[in-house]
């Protein structure tokens, strides 16, 4: 039985335990929250790791993206990407290979990993094909289920599917003057092989099949947005919602058929409009988690994504969004390198508490107030403890000139809590 | 005459064609908003540089902070933070200095700065006191006001002084049970001055004298927040808010009198605090043009609080916020080096144009909808030209395996915009 399922049928895993006594929330209320698909747990029952939930009512989660590429092919160093990543507070990694043996990565990648795995089964077919001078147009629906049926039975956690890209989404996308067209390489892949064939999209036309699979190894569906904008100018179209329409059915129906769900949302969009975008998934995907990517406010800056993505994470993170996916700075530019990594994480990481601050998520405020408390206290010990990166806070107070514990070289005795606790007197 | 002189009396000076002209406003519009107070432009007499309006309507702006400390003191250091700063595109520098020849330092500032140049008086009055081995008890009244007249003379062209922490505003502080009491320097110095003597605080209570000044060397008034929250528990409480009133009076004051003037915010508030703080300074401050340092809105990421401040300045400036004053990474650590100055600048102009795209600024989004053209088609010298920094942008592209115009080592060939432009078919 999937976490869903269980739910539903009022027994409580060991999963739901571990995940109620993580974010210190009632058992009951979790059950009833996994029951009704507003919280997922996305664990294969092949894999055996410590789970995380993600949704309405627990803090929010972050993932971050790893993977070869054509050209920067290198597994050891992308397992070294996965444990800084984790090492920083990473809920979720997705491998995103398209380099190299991409069978031999995923089990590396599923076997040293300690948090959640997802990846993105068109990306197998598709390097497969190119690996071999063949097309997408080569692409079948058989060999799209054969490699979501063997990274199940490798111990995938969830799919990111992009089965909203589809006959009755694409004419939306048509009709639209869009700058940037479709920048998703799931969705654009999709697509290219539709036109080609003048065919349905396989994940959308034989969408039970799809839910077969990930009932019979507890596999939670990320559904993709395929059509999400990719500059400021794209953002909130017909293409997007109509997608996001297509996406609420499929919740739906993954739900009636026991299988766990979450949405995927935008992308480039400017800061007005993300509470929006928030509002409108959970309403018409009936509270489905949301799994963003940014939302990125502004296009212009390459090198800063990590920033860009930590000013849309914490406002969406604040508007309800329970799960966010990691922008590096290398975002737009190249494939991340290990402090690329790091910084996402951190970035991401902040984005986050932000939003659990809002939301109000049991614990959330302690950090800060202990990390204030341990500032008014000239605690430095104690701001190192509470701080997102200790290591770079004690290094970078050790390493300046007022080495001492009353003070910093930013303010030196001027300092305004030396003074206004009487020690400049 | 000011410039609010000027504008009211309806004179157009050359910084007000200027600025309508580098704004794209009409200049009757611009003239008006300067009557009224809603726009400044903080120049003195004395100086000659390129003029930069703040306020309604206008883009967002941002500052810099630089200046010596006691512990680390290098003025040919700062100047280089200064031409840092103003590469990376500032608006302001303020000089913070607290170390050293400070009228030396601020002599040199003020000749070699292309741009506004704020300081806070206050902290070259306590400086040299403590260079005495004097104590805060011993300042004057005198020593402040002859400290402001020579720094009016040197040509500064805004004071940020703390008129707002006095005998009516303290006792809400007293009845408040703060984490982090004031971690405003100018605050913290003249509540402790005022407790010593039992005394008002002589820049509220000898306002007029300031407004002469001023109204002599046309030098804006920035109104500082001295009881502004340092911690996310003392966000928005009742000290806040009452010096907040008592700044509103004094914006009509200096209106009344012909000063320029504007008001400075927090600070350490959660997120969803932050559009209640604009709304409610435009309110009470007449629509002054606002002034914030940050907000930061968790207390946990020092080593990231440039971040943390694009996040809030980002939303603040997407709410009405007129002028960001940037955080670098060395916030609540150490005196920024020249790099965390480069990061603070950049970090901050992100939140700005997020802001100005929001606020819908002639000419914002044509910067983000030329480098999504550019991004669509691969054509990578626009992508760097319009990047938030060109040279990052460059060199971390040139340097990847992929260093080719067709795609990145992100995706490699699988690349959605080659796949969706037809490239990979």
């Amino acid at each position: 039985m999937t976490q869903l399922e269980s739910a539903k049928a009022g027994i409580i895993t060991d999963e739901m335990r571990i995940v109620a006594e993580d974010e210190n929330i009632d058992i009951e209320i979790l059950q009833q929250k996994i029951a009704s698909g507003k919280v997922v747990i996305p664990k294969n029952i092949k894999r055996n790791f410590h789970p995380v939930g993600i949704g309405n009512g627990l803090s929010t989660k972050i993932n971050a993206n790893i993977g070869t590429s054509e050209d920067h092919c290198n597994l050891e160093e992308e397992i070294k990407k996965m444990e800084i990543a984790e090492k920083y507070g990473v809920d979720s990694i997705m491998d995103l290979s398209t380099g190299g043996r991409l069978d031999f990565a995923r089990e590396t990648i599923i076997k040293k990993s300690k948090v959640m795995v997802g990846t993105v089964p068109i990306y197998g077919v598709i390097t497969k094909l190119f690996s071999e001078n063949k097309k997408i147009y080569d692409m079948t629906s058989d060999m799209l289920f054969a490699e979501i049926e063997k990274q199940a039975e490798q111990g995938v956690d969830f799919f990111t599917v992009h089965c909203g890209v589809n006959t009755r989404t694409l004419p939306f996308l048509e009709s639209e003057d869009r700058l940037m067209g479709i920048v998703s390489r799931g969705g654009s892949l999709t697509k290219a092989w539709m036109k080609m064939h003048n065919a349905e999209n396989p994940l959308y036309e034989e969408f039970d099949r799809l839910l077969e699979i990930c009932l019979k190894y507890d596999i939670t569906l990320s559904l993709g947005d395929g059509l999400r904008p990719g500059a400021q100018h794209d953002a909130s179209d017909r293409a997007q919602m109509a997608e996001l329409l297509v996406l609420g059915e499929l919740v739906e129906r993954s739900r009636n058929a026991g299988v766990q769900v979450m949405v995927e949302g935008p992308g480039h969009i400017p800061l007005d409009q993300i509470e929006m975008n928030v509002q409108l998934q959970k309403s018409i995907c009936r509270d489905a988690p949301f799994y963003v990517l940014g939302p990125l406010t502004t296009d212009i800056a390459p090198g800063y994504d990590h920033i860009v993505g930590a000013i849309g994470g914490a406002i969406a993170a604040s508007k309800g969004v329970d799960f966010l996916c990691y922008l590096t700075p290398a975002e737009h530019l190249c494939l991340p390198n290990l402090d690329d990594v790091k910084n996402g994480v951190i970035a991401t990481k902040i984005a986050a508490h932000t939003g659990d601050i809002v939301k109000g998520i049991k614990g959330a405020k302690d950090r800060d107030h202990k990390i204030s408390k341990a500032r008014r206290d000239f605690d430095w010990e104690n701001i190192y403890k509470y701080s997102i990166n200790p290591e770079l806070s004690r290094e970078r107070k050790e390493s300046s000139e007022a080495n001492s514990e009353e003070y910093c070289t930013m303010c030196g005795k001027m300092c305004a809590v030396r003074t206004d606790t009487g020690k400049n007197s």
